[in-house]
């Protein structure tokens, strides 16, 4: 199962953090920019090499110590059909080095749409009545539960039949994500907290070997006190945590989605650890020419920092 | 302005519906997928091959008498990069054929993401400070409001921009959307009222010469009851209207998201049109190689039939 994948990574690697790959342009180190613009041109294609190739930097430096990419769709979409090629080539690259693959692409339908949508991440493409092929074939998927279970139903089955899994939005870590997530029902129930009885319900039957689910949440760091409610109301789910870091959340804040025996719970971070060799903590030691080494030492720190946050639970 | 675009293209046409794209490998005639197949091989490229030359075929026989198309983004990314490659010459073949490309991804995120989204669906892609890329450049995108306003400003930005439009999803069609959709706060509003309110505010920057702003709802054709009531509450947004034909919404369901003026609403049909060659009204006149006349023989019949409704109002 997906979930046992990843809590044995999370375990090996003593790491319960991601690193998200969301390669905007800026982030990119000047000498492969200009390297990939002078060999295919100052375009999209030319950038989706320097992304494959800053990202490939990136999977090898942190394939030891940590257990799971996440690719962020949007960031690949943007440079159109050379960037979904190179959200591809990431992915495929990533899961080569024995990482797994969490494909945030937040994506939502109605029942049959998202039949379509799970069997372009997590299942199969059917051809014929017996011709398959895999399209994208992540490991796990982001998706957006405004529609209710229609919409949710046929990523679960995919979770069941491929070992794959899926984080469902809870309590999302922007601003104005209160609009609608933080209003009360008139049985007294945030919206969010309605959405987590509904994950923790939709996962009862992907349970692992842990106790945890295939059928995960997420749940931003920048809402400590919601995080603390809802890690009681979802006991099974794992917690995808974004908002660590550049976002604002700190460990300490990431930490009330872990449970007391270290596991529950997987913290993002992108741009601090894809910019480290700018970060004002780093550039004395590191500059675009070591990014690799930056991001290296910040995903060091920040398992340590996860780390010793979780422990003082 | 993409509604003023829109709403020309509706009054040309006398025709206030949009033929969906969603190019389910069923629904190809099987002398196209023959054809591909032997020519690319039983793998996604023959499959993407032959959603290419059906949708060109819809798309010639539709293109004078429909306003614009919604390809559906799951029925092309569950084919992988060529399934995109068929989105991208499918959405250009119809922009040049004097249609306007509607894209449903339902794309949605924190807010410096939905700008990687939106650039990708209706903005530009910067490579560096002079030079900016088209992606995919459609007209509109459909967009998930789960995350507040952060997440949908970008996609409003880019409207003003560029001329194009969004739908937000208020209301849908499917069996499971009260899950979320229909809870009533504790202030006596369902979920859905309080985005319709949201989207009202949004959109009153965007608005065109014909009172319409090009911040626009999604309110499926299942839920009549509701769609009067979002139709008071969104006097200025325009509603694409899913769920009529095949998902069991009449062209009286339909006509509840219309004004009185006969604006205000785009009806989408897809497999009824896609498939009309299939249908039990129209195989004893057509069969597969003249899918395209069925399709538009569908299409005008959906026409009058949506045009006899709001004539009714």
């Amino acid at each position: 199962m997906f979930i046992d994948s990843l809590i044995d990574e999370i375990k090996k690697k003593n790491n319960p953090s991601v690193v998200g790959l969301d390669p905007k342009i800026d982030y990119i180190p000047g000498f492969i920019k200009e390297k990939c613009f002078s060999e295919y041109g100052k375009n999209l294609t030319g950038a989706a090499k320097a992304i494959i190739e800053f990202n490939k930097g990136l999977i090898d430096t942190v394939c030891d110590i940590v257990p799971a990419v996440k690719p962020q769709l949007a960031y690949y979409e943007m440079y159109g059909i050379e960037g979904i090629k190179a959200f591809k080539e990431t992915s495929d690259y990533a899961r080569q080095k024995g990482l797994l693959v969490i494909a945030d692409g937040k994506r939502n339908d109605i029942g049959s749409t998202a039949e379509a949508y799970s069997a372009a991440f997590l299942g199969k493409t059917s051809l014929d009545r017996e011709t398959t092929e895999s399209a994208f074939d992540a490991d796990a998927l982001t998706v957006n539960p405004y529609l209710g279970f229609d919409g949710i139903k046929p990523f679960i089955e995919d979770c069941k039949k491929y070992d794959k899994g899926i984080f469902v939005l809870v309590k999302t870590s922007n601003n104005s994500s209160g609009q609608l997530q933080d209003l009360v029902t008139d049985h007294g129930k945030s919206i969010y907290e309605v959405m987590a009885e509904y994950v923790s319900d939709w996962g009862q039957y992907a349970v692992g070997k842990y106790g945890y689910s295939s059928v995960g949440a997420v749940v931003g760091a920048t809402y400590p006190n919601q995080a603390k409610i809802l890690r009681s109301l979802m006991k099974k789910a794992y917690i995808l945590v974004p908002g660590y870091g550049a976002q604002g959340g700190t460990a300490k804040d990431a930490s009330h989605s872990f449970n007391k025996d270290g596991l529950g719970a997987i913290v993002n971070a992108s741009r601090s650890i894809m910019c480290a060799y700018k970060a004002e903590a780093w550039k004395d030691k590191y500059d675009e020419s070591s990014y690799a080494e930056a991001a290296r030492a910040e995903a060091e720190r920040m398992r340590e920092d996860i780390n010793k946050a979780i422990n003082r639970l």
